[in-house]
């Protein structure tokens, strides 16, 4: 079979032909219906090997870390956890598996990832039923929406009947993010974003309003998306007393104020990266419940170095997924 | 080997020659050093088959769920967790997986257990590590220990800073329970045993008080290790607004006043079976730091119906353990 | 003025005339706008002396104690929190004000309440701003609405994403906690009463399905309105493992069965009276951001007790408020 | 009477003659047994007077808020609460009092405090009984002692059970601090201070351990009584995945690092002011039971500036307060 893969260290990925996996034991075939790209895939042919190694990558692997398709045995629609964590350590047992040190390496990041025909899958954890969820679609779900979702689940206790929170940055994941503070919260949502067709896309999935820029409002929680200098420094200024701000976006800013008088008094900051196997759960069953919207651009096989120039271009609308046939 | 087994529904067990388990892929071979007796071991001989089927138990099975030993590839001393929860449902991803419905049947209930001086493992979240902890006495932290813990981590938000919590019933779970109320809160820690002796031991693991009943005490928090209409009586009665009433005692009471003017204003009642591995984790941490002590008593393989006739009778110190050597 | 009161003892409230009250120092006048009608109003009747003196109540008192109106030196309009909580104790400053032993008293019920043109306050903190909110109307978020807030507040951490809510009784409260349940969580919300008429209301103020018996429902939290023996079995019945059960009906129904077995594992049962001020809070900004819909049904001061003969009958749809102009 | 107090807005306090204060309507005269001294009170002189009038400071005032003594008229020894908050806006009535806007003022800030025979509290809920403990030392509990207590409250639930916590800077408030994580938590306590007299103290009041500086200790939580550049680096590096880092002390230190890569993942950072009357609440509880230590050195009200170069200099062990008699 076709494979998208990254082969060597420091190098773009190549479609390759390998060979179709063949369960062991305790393991099970997957047949991919659809897998989402993510920004973080971009990051990945920039990685030294010293670095990846360090992770415990393998060099070569199938890229694609949000993929869903179906049980080849069953036909049962799934999507699948992609974070290899090992369900036995003190994180693991604790639904806090998001910070499981084996979670550094998974599907589609030092193992064989989604960007192909078929998947093995060798731990029953990863495996989400997705009910009536159209699996081509389904992905993006279990990364770019269980990572704004364990975001803003964070946040919730620090977030009152009415109040208001802040989204910055209205991507894919500040997209998830709005709607998630929509269902589960009272608040008034705020998304900012400096690019009008965002800002856009943020009210058509639920916003109470979408500016391009922070200033002047006082918010509970502030959810950034974007991780730069000036959104943390704007976020941080945002919070009131008792407030939260969340840092997800990997932008790599930093705060130039001492904490002290900076940090929002008796409040919380927070960052984390992805999101736990519950999270991937919760919103799925959201999902199902057409609670939440999973916006996607479709491409084929052939055209994944397009979807992801148009993702590195910043002008997707939504998730890009490539679709198997 | 020989090993002590439920062979017929309703019957009692015997000591049976069984091959000698062989790990297959995936299992670990455990060397068993010792095994607690639990009361509810007793009860098993008088399931009937239709119940004991309904929970999935296969006839016939080796008895025994707080098991601690050797891996036997390695030498490394473990622990073992006995219910054999999936690990990957709603429950089990959120460390809840003392709700998880398989964990209904577990290593001694249902599946071979360490009464026997071999069992094997298929799940490496029951491996629990031990450090230096002695594993001929460690199996009771893992059930007796970790179900009074997931009491007492339950109640913990409700004792305040130097609260009350009472202990109702001073066996070998309330005097566990008697020990992690000490370490974990400040409270004044009150136990209640009609039994001298039994009030003796608790006063020795920490109790600041014993007394023969509860009357005129209130109390934030009380754990009824018994369970019956007096003790749920007397303790819902003492409870104060905000409080909580823990049950975990199976003597199978009820409550016979209308709920609406008796329950503890604002408070909470709860009752569970068992605990999760996160739990038995803990409790294994804390014995490893000497926090808490793990009183057994020791009997042969031989000695088992021994044991068990003590166990019934009420005239242990602690925990009976089953040592092989 | 005149004022609806409570003369003596045992007997029925009359229609008599008062001095218009006057502040002292600290002491604030509300000119009354509307008061709401509840049914523990009925109940205060019949309270032989002895309990009203032991819980403190003078006699006589003005009954009411859903009063909204406006500060009479500036106008602005409040709705009044109604329990005389101390404000210091251990409850008080940890915004457990309905544990506060002081709250058993309280504006309408051993003091002067809302049933009248004037009532003084004479603590801050029972004063609420309502911004745009109608005082005429908003008396009855600050207990029927605060009530059901106060349960449902409780009963969220128990609600997964997508999960079931069941509201057993569909009244006043019972309404306002549907609601509260659509816009805080994500649940799928079940309204049970065997009147058509609120089955009708439930599902007209957001109930996915309203039905007139639990059978075969599981849920994830149940909150009981009635508390009646057959809404206490069903209701625990009906909860998972893991789930909660809160009673606020005072029909004072028992539980017959033995709790070991019948009390959901690793759940939570818990009852309560009232609500805190930071309830009240909660409420009115939820209706003041037009995401609950408090329903009234309008009365002169001269209806009083049409309206109260209404509201035994249980023919009103929504809360009775007395209007004065 | 003389008081000790702040007569212009950058200049040092004196000690002047000023009339006893006598209680108006819902007033409390106290007589004062005692006064700690606080580092703060060192940083009053400097504030300009526009930074001071912003605050809604008046001068002149008393300083002094880490006051105990009696109640006048009754004799009931009572510790106060200092900051002025207000009691019922959204914070206050949710027990989060110290984010109340007018708790930026309180007594010995702005408004009278307790270095002077006397001093008035127009609040009950400053009030705090003593019950035995010597109210000429048990001022420092109410400020010292409830800011550590808030930090160690706050991150509590990040401490497993037989973790690692650190307390950086082992001077008054992280000597309250290890004392409280030794009574509220299983963990080993590891106490970091360059001072060898501070880390016997820590030592002598239960750190497990105490070293000068942090290099290579890995924690649950980090609380941070300095808050230098060099503390919060190494702070924020010790903490594991999951873990939270407190910040307390007000040294005004940055972050250098950019906050995606070095603060813990899923963890949480926090910093804030002051405390909780629960908190205070809490600690005199904790006191009265014997559980903690409160180190003073006693000096007279002829001594105070004495007592003030002292503690400049760092070379007090444990608190400062000034008796009276």
């Amino acid at each position: 079979m076709l494979a998208y893969r990254m082969t060597t260290w420091g190098a773009p990925p190549e479609t390759v032909a390998v060979p179709e996996p063949s369960p062991g034991p305790g393991e099970v075939l997957v047949r991919v219906a659809g897998c989402g790209l993510c920004r973080s895939d971009l990051t990945m042919r920039h990685i030294p090997a010293a670095t990846g190694e360090a992770l415990g990558w393998n060099m070569p692997f199938t890229l694609g870390h949000e993929t869903a398709g179906w049980i080849a045995d069953t036909g049962e629609p799934v999507a699948l956890v992609s974070p290899a964590s090992c369900g036995a350590c003190r994180y693991c047992v604790r639904g806090q598996d998001s910070g499981c040190p084996r979670g550094l390496t998974g599907r589609g990041y030092g193992r064989d990832g989604g960007l192909a025909p078929f998947v093995l899958v060798s731990d029953r954890r990863a495996l989400l039923p997705l009910g009536d969820l159209d699996p081509r679609h389904a992905g993006p779900l279990t990364d770019a929406g269980a990572t704004a979702y364990h975001a803003v689940r964070r946040a919730l206790p620090r977030v009152p009947a009415g109040g208001t929170a802040v989204v910055l940055g209205a991507g894919g994941l500040g997209a998830f993010a709005v709607q998630f503070l929509r269902v589960l919260t009272t608040a008034r949502v705020v998304a900012v974003d400096p690019l009008p067709a965002r800002r856009s896309f943020a009210s058509s999935v639920g916003a109470h309003s979408a500016v391009p820029s922070l200033e002047k409002i006082k918010a509970d929680v502030v959810l950034d998306f974007v991780g730069a200098d000036e959104t943390i420094a704007a976020g941080i200024a945002a919070v009131r007393t008792g407030g939260a701000y969340g840092l997800v976006g990997s932008a790599g800013g930093k705060l130039r104020g001492p904490w002290f008088s900076t940090l929002p008094r008796d409040g919380e900051v927070f960052t984390f990266q992805g999101s736990s196997i519950a999270d991937a759960q919760d919103v799925i069953a959201l999902a199902g419940a057409g609670l939440i919207h999973n916006q996607v651009e479709e491409f084929g096989f052939g055209e994944i170095d397009e979807a992801y120039a148009k993702l590195a271009a910043g002008s997707l609308t939504g998730r890009a997924v490539i679709v198997f046939d």
